[in-house]
């Protein structure tokens, strides 16, 4: 079965004539690949409209080598790789086709550079500190396929160097807010927009940050509409799902 | 300064004519009506879509009338009071046209009954306890001008009454998936379907739910991609943005 | 012991002529009143400059109009009463003369309607229902003798409105600046000013705000130097803390 | 007074011919070994149906050794040493015959390889990097003499592949169903099944999973019936709960 | 299609006929009545053992009323309405045959008095304030089948009286250990037995309980093993989970 | 002014000969050796019975080194430091006759060998991996003049253990209790004796324990009266208290 | 079995002619009178030196009165019933001789007035509104035969009022030093006596005192030595472990 | 435009003659440098009084080495990098006069040595484990041209300390008070002085200090006014604000 097909299945499903119980079903006969420790879920590209992500956090080197290995038989490319150790990418390295960035910690194996990229994603960062976290968000976002503009330390301390750059906010279809300590930055740029933010706490900081509890709070308690949040760090979904909200079409 | 007038001036904004500094200065010459106590911010719906909103929890119905007062003054109409108590939407109502729902305690004034409704946003709860939250999202989200989806009573605990609305889900372009107690419907639906996700804990639960910690933090740590989360109750503020993604246009 | 004869204590002691341990000895042979259920510290206005003030809170009306009698047979005025429930405040007014406001609960007993205010402290605050916080901070300064400046309703997520009161801001010797939810406004003043700014974080909201808390950690995070934080809805605390700083005589 | 003994002994309180106190007065003439260090329980088995299990984590290496070798001399088999260090592990075998597993870092001395396995214990779990977590709870049921089937990376963000299992589920005497991050697997296993499930939160998560609280919290609250929680990361704990539950006998 | 049908066709499920994909779609079918505010899973009882259970907290007496009668109608009975207030309690009365339990707010409604009771479960308590939730999970345990020994006020500061029943306790098919403060129960009981415990933590206590947070804390940290533990104040849920593992078949 | 001179003003307050005032100006005379980095109260033995005591933990080892020579010039002798590095002991050992205790980190200079031990404090600990915590409290004890003894692993999921030496407990003066995980040993403790228990809640644990939180929240919510508590492994607090106390005289 | 022979039999225990278990098992026979909802325990005065403490903040008022008539018939005295409420007082009275203190909700059945109070015990409190605790606290320590001092109202905010009291500090045998908001009085109370000390932390402030919390960690972490903490709020606790160490026999 | 031309802008703000807006119009043109990874905001000393401050915590050796450069380019002096590691202040004194402080990990570049220092600023602290946190905010002070008096060591449990000190507190135009543990000391010293306090609470201690929050929430709920509150180990924040504090001009 190969995608065509799933296309045309899951047209069927909405045009009625087959039920989605039916259209799970079939999708159920060969979902993944088992290698024991890993269940690869190669129908998550056509469910979803992006492939297999590897949280490579708590993998070891071997685990990440094999799902990769199996992806790459599938044919998959554009792999992402978040939070993949440099010993483990380094390893990786050696058997395939892997683009590392050390900072954000995130690996991208067989990436399609001639990818086009489309609409306009804002990545705006409150300090210095919160790069990685911000790398995480904006690589994600380029790799799915989207253009992406970096605003690196506008913190709202120092607002003058945000509003010198309100033409860029404005025009953004998505905005990714990232920051630490007090996490304001999103609710000062929510009541700037009228676009949606993402807004992601950083753990950057000490003392009562509380490892990025503070920020988080502070964004969930935002008093700026149209505003929500991912988890502490998590670059990587604020990245996802700015690139779900980018790329929507428009309404017929 | 009418509507008008103000959209030429943003025109000119986005097309590099004046920049955005010289039309933020214009546009504070007469940016709101000071009560005393309360500033009414009447270009919100200029900046933002949307006229403003307001929050009623921590007003005296003497205050909430003054605010719709002004507001009907200036022309408004869709006028959303979140949180109104009962008693003060009585008395509300011998001054305005308003339409109250008691359930989230939820109040329209000046409604636009013929206002078009367009896209498709699902809202989705876990059990009957969630309802005042969900119909605060889905009434915002009717206000805003979006057809909306009520699926209500599918929690996680009886997945088949879940699964066998797929269709429903598989074909919104934007769900609010509602969940008290462990919260884990969002990471249900998000593995499910292929659009945003807004999710919102409720305060629904007793015990070890923490007035609705348990269910944000499972929220946050969702392992499904494409999920973000605004704060415990907050009906209005997933509708909202709810209706800005919904209502994006697509990318040229 | 007069007020005049104490003065010449402690000038003697800052001479050096007597030391503090003498002089604090000769304070203590007579230095309160003891109800029972309170002693009353009639030096205090000595010791901090400013006279004993009554926490209402946890005191009955007959305790309440105790301690107030007590203080007025010694000759003070301009005793403050915080939370003083409207009840009590009833009785009270019978056995004196008392200013009372109902919003923040705050008494005074003998105001000296005459009392020069000097300086410049202004009370800015995120929203209307914050309000109860902010009189109580600013009645808490006009009676200690300071001129107040109120700007309510200037969250961050309306920044425009917050901006075009640039001014006022500027020119303060101290500012209070009181908000709940995120309570991001502490850090945006903070970055535009140069004077000292005290953060006051509210109970106001709901949710994840955890009566204040989030609020609390967002100002002790923030990145703009020169701020403090008193505890949540501690109105009379900033209050207090500003006029002191205002009241401040310049460096020789 | 053997094992045969302490039967018959425990028979006549069953039938109520000696009182439990005098039961329990006899078992403690001499209930352990004193080491210093660790009173070794040798009765434990007989009271709880299993020997006495070592606590790795905080104990020394020759505390280990003393309290195995001390078992061995009292003719104790299948010895399990939980969070056993490599270097511990090391040590130890080569005093006794161990087998020690590294991921769960699980330790069994004198391991009774011909133990017939009973019943139907499912250990299920929601991704690959719970492996630890779920490894101690599988060896854990297996060495108490339970039939164990290990079901992981089947986590809710892919609801297909867990439904594609449901024979196995539904087929269970006892489900382990252990999960990170938002920790919703027990809650729809629970919906699905008519066997206690003992729900495992484990620490694999970052930011907002506070180390494991979030998918705690989340168990504890889960709407499905039928599930109750061990602590963060107690594999141990679970797996031998399950043992008693799947070993149970029949009402007569 | 009856419950007879049902069973035949879970019958074929296990013998392999069908798979419980085919069955799982077959329950689809007609699985719930949709009341608007409640989906009503009439097949509850078939998937999992028991009728639907009436979580009476979130619901207004309408609500409840009108699940009820639908019941009814289906034919159902012993329906359980846990946290069911007085005043609903006494409008429902009025339409159904209600036994009504006001110390845990518990209703059951249709009550099968003849019901033959199995097995054997202990409640024990730690003190005199813990009956609301003792007795939830008693009636709960009783309703669904089982027989219940309560034993009450047996704290382990009075340890005597603990140990003058081990009787009752070491003749216990399960055992639900209900205890607030410190909430070592449990963990006593379960060094003394060798049945699964079901640890419930409950509200009482003040000031560092933290609403039985520190009794949830210390059942889940118990050093005992074998002992699991349900939602603070959760009798139901220890009522329910208790009968599953009492009614268990034995091994073949 | 030696210690004689100072017990005979001592004295004099007593029987009012010279007010306490007096007395603690002419101690505070030359109270302490200011070495830039400390302030060693010399007379701190005369005030509260013991020498000042070396917290070893946020100290380098020339500081530690620096205060000890101090003392020892002072004629300190029995000087505490707990939580003393091992790198740092042997370079004490070097300059002065240190015993040290690697297990509980615990440093004794110049201990006068020949003090006559008194009274009877009982230190009982729940498992082995409190032995640290255990060890620091007895050896704070034992140098302090008190004859202790040890009671280790006598938790209460083996109850028997405990039991069989009711008479130990039952003879103490003061009982220390010392406890991971859940934390229950005071409160059975508790019920059980007469005297003051002193509780001491450790780290040992992993997951919800939170670091020794949930011991210690379970201690303060002790239903058992006559228990007090101190913080989480603070052995040190609890020798010197339960000296304090077992060293008491009696009531004329 | 009368007190006498209890008497007897325990010295048997200490001489060593009766095990402690044996003496156990005669207690066992008839410890308590079981009202169904209560179990009496009347020997515990015989075991611990007091009798039964009723905690009526969870009994219902019949619950209460049925305990006191069963102790009453039992010969009891001095019944403490902390925490009871006005109207259960006002039923109680007409039933026995109850004293009854409405502050700290506090009643005494049956006081025996002539009882001679030994020793010296000290209740310092920081404010006005912690007196119900502090009341809790001192009536329970006169109740068990005690000599109580009251001090209130010596917060370390006006620290001359605490050090003109020196003299009844340093006079004590213990201390009970209760206070809210920061809780620093027990610290430095700890600072200058050399009797113990025990910190009740209350419930006293608003904001960020989390309902006693913040002053409960101050108290755990007092610097000083010889401090320790039992529960929010917990006077009565505090009082009788007061009298424990106050009524200790001097060592011999 | 340089430092001159701006106070001539400044000025005519505050007469009147420009509007701030104005103003910050003209600042924006080029307010900062652009390095990539740090925007530096060379006007910050024009708005604020003070010269950008490098938070050298989340930045590489290269980063800092990076902004140091661009900064003395522009011609700063006093450039001070606080959390600076040794290792990265070992590569940075070779490319600059580096004064390195390694206690508190304090960097300043360019010091002017012959800054004139005026007030009185005193940094107080509980223990000698405070010292960095101190000396962060000593050196903050002193490089912003401030007098510092250092109080070390003074700890609320050996009051005579502090109190010995008294001239030095009385004399303060401000006071910095540092804590860990219990965080009492601002109380007793806010209750002692008349001028502002700022209190330091930090990370000193162990348990139940969580990591500094006990000392925070204790400093925040002190009952002495005049108190406010910094982040756990802000020394910088704390120094920094003394500053603005201490060189305020009288009231005209």
């Amino acid at each position: 079965m190969d995608q065509k097909e799933v296309l045309e299945m899951l047209d069927s499903v909405s045009k009625g004539i087959i039920t989605p119980e039916e259209a799970l079903k079939k999708l159920k006969t060969a979902p993944f690949d088992d290698l024991g420790y890993a269940m690869i879920d190669n129908h998550r590209g056509i469910r979803q409209g992006v492939p297999e992500v590897i949280y490579g956090a708590g993998k070891t080197t071997e685990q990440i080598c094999g799902i990769v290995s199996r992806m790459l038989e599938n044919g998959a490319n554009d792999i992402i790789i978040s939070r993949l150790a440099p010993e483990s990418a380094e390893v990786l390295a050696n058997h395939c086709d892997l683009e590392y960035h050390p900072v954000p910690r995130f690996g991208i194996v067989n990436r399609d550079t001639e990818r086009k990229k489309v609409g306009s994603i804002v990545v705006a960062s409150g300090g210095t500190s919160d790069m990685a976290v911000c790398e995480e968000a904006a690589l994600t976002a380029e790799v799915l396929g989207n253009k992406v503009t970096r605003l690196y330390d506008v913190g709202v301390a120092g607002l003058h160097r945000l509003l010198s750059r309100l033409d860029v906010l404005t025009s953004a279809r998505v905005i990714i807010a990232v920051a630490g300590m007090e996490g304001a930055l999103p609710s000062v740029i929510g009541g700037l927009v009228s676009c949606p933010v993402i807004a992601v706490p950083t753990s950057v900081g000490y003392g009562a940050n509380l490892g990025g509890i503070a920020a988080l709070l502070s964004m969930l308690n935002s008093c700026a509409s149209g505003v929500s949040v991912v988890n502490i760090d998590n670059g990587f979904g604020a990245g996802f799902l700015a690139s779900r909200i980018n790329q929507m079409e428009g309404i017929k």
